[in-house]
């Protein structure tokens, strides 16, 4: 639940006059997002979110951010798209926060997707991908390789309070995923956090994808490997091989993988579920009790990386 | 903040068909409110607020909160209107909880309200306390006499640890209340907890009441104190006499006070003072540290406690 700062009516009425957004009829904080604090607004002229960004976003980091959506949105892809004030700046500032107004959404992001909503989930991941081309700001991914190690250097004196033997196996995999890493395959935006609750439906027709604060450029295939860990595994830590041919399905039906990325899926979701257990263990042992965040088991994408380290072929996730 | 209960898309949908409410579009958990779970809904035809009645409820309770809003509104106060279902029932039940779906007013609360808006919320007050006349179902106030009394009984041993002396205070006080307080003046429907994010403001037009989850049958003029307390205080503690004033002739210009309601004010402000001291001193004693709540200061009330004891005549509030 997200509400970290709190804004008094009129300096949200000052700071939307910079704005052809109508008069202010209402605003509530939203219980959504964890890094920043939402509020849902309601004008004379439409329904907005404001976002403002606090201390955990690098504001230097905002331009590429809100440049992306704006460049998404003009390519076609279903995305908020930030207003611009009337001086054409994205970029405001509300209670000592970087500020944006961004567009509503409609749509629901489904607690129990099936395989046909991962088939348009892969759809619209490879729809950006391509929407994505031209994009000229560039954000390197701060979550790969060296910020893995960076991330782990941080944890691993601890990492055997939350499984014996973790130590060891965390460090073998690192240094076989160092050694395996594919550099040379297709690179392009990827979302880095398509998460379920990061793509939103209305009925079974996907309306739109959200959040795009861990964008950056990398494989295109590592956000199809991400993808896969975020959306084809049930509770119970089986993987689903109809939901995995449906995303890959999905997925190539708009942008085609090539042999060499098919290849590469195992060792890029092995990555991927190791970055999302590194911060998660990170988190679990940084976060003190009673905070107000919701921890988020780590050994889930331990889990998940050793079903991928047992993978022999790209078959195996459902693919042709 | 307070979304205690997160529902799925499919619970909500199907909760949705039993009313003409439309499509669902969207549906966001909002931070605020502090008994129940809250959700801002988007459908093809109309915003609404969905709650989600928590255990602090009292379920027999719901029929009288539900039904004054609809009895409220259909004599012209400004407030929630909760939806009926195509059945009639206003209530439904949605992950395990009775839940309503109630009409969205537009408007924000006032951080920083002035005496202005102390006016319009006096005569809101005295608006709200006519429309409640003929409404049939009764709910005596269990934050009364009987009430503190309880309460206190539960925080007395610990009290001094809030303050040296508290509790001889508070024991005379109760029983100085107890002997002095009036029990013939006009009584109706109260709101009983109308502070500042309880009304809500376009501009500086009062747009609504909220949240009559505290309503109950006791002393209208009880009411005005509990404003008193609520509104015409400022962070320092002091009394700003122009918003008293404001409250009160605001009130009057719509329902006139008797001379007795008159001359019972300072009693009846000592006892709401009395009453928001006691809830938050139990919550202070109780809430355990690093609860997912804030809690409130009770020395705030008891502060005000000791402001209108020391009040000699009603003039001193700023009436006339």
């Amino acid at each position: 639940m997200a509400v970290y700062t709190d804004i008094s009516e009129d300096d949200l009425k000052h700071f939307i006059a910079a704005y052809d957004a109508g008069e202010l009829l209402s605003y509530k904080g939203i219980a959504e997002g964890v890094e920043n604090s939402n509020f849902l607004l309601h004008t004379t002229k439409f329904p907005l979110i404001l976002t403002l960004y606090e201390k955990r976003v690098d504001r230097n980091d905002l331009p590429f951010f809100l440049g992306l959506m704006q460049h998404l949105a003009a390519r076609g892809l279903s995305c908020p798209l930030p207003l611009p004030r009337r001086d054409g700046a994205l970029l405001g500032e509300l209670s000592g926060r970087p500020a944006a107004l961004i567009s509503f959404l409609e749509g629901m992001w489904l607690r129990k997707p099936e395989a046909k909503h991962c088939r348009e989930v892969g759809k619209a991941l490879a729809a950006m991908h391509l929407a994505g081309e031209g994009f000229e700001i560039r954000r390197p991914n701060a979550l790969s390789l060296a910020g893995w190690r960076e991330l782990w250097d941080k944890s691993e004196a601890r990492a055997d309070e939350v499984e014996k033997g973790l130590s060891a196996e965390i460090r073998g995999e690192m240094a076989d995923l160092e050694a395996h890493w594919s550099k040379d395959l297709p690179a392009g935006v990827i979302h880095a956090d398509l998460f379920p609750d990061n793509v939103f439906f209305i009925g079974d027709q996907l309306s739109g994808l959200i959040d795009f604060y861990f964008a950056c450029n990398d494989l295109l295939a590592y956000d199809v490997s991400i993808c896969l860990n975020a959306w084809c595994f049930e509770k119970d830590g089986s993987y689903n091989i109809t939901k995995g041919k449906a995303l890959i399905e999905g997925y190539q039906s708009v942008r085609p993988l090539s042999a060499r990325e098919m290849e590469a899926l195992p060792v890029l979701a092995r990555g991927s579920a190791l970055r999302f257990f590194l911060t998660r263990l990170y988190d679990w042992l940084t976060t003190p009790a009673g905070a107000l965040v919701v921890k988020k088991d780590p050994l889930e994408y331990l889990r998940k990386l050793r079903f991928h380290r047992q993978i022999r072929s790209t078959s195996e996730y459902g693919a042709l």
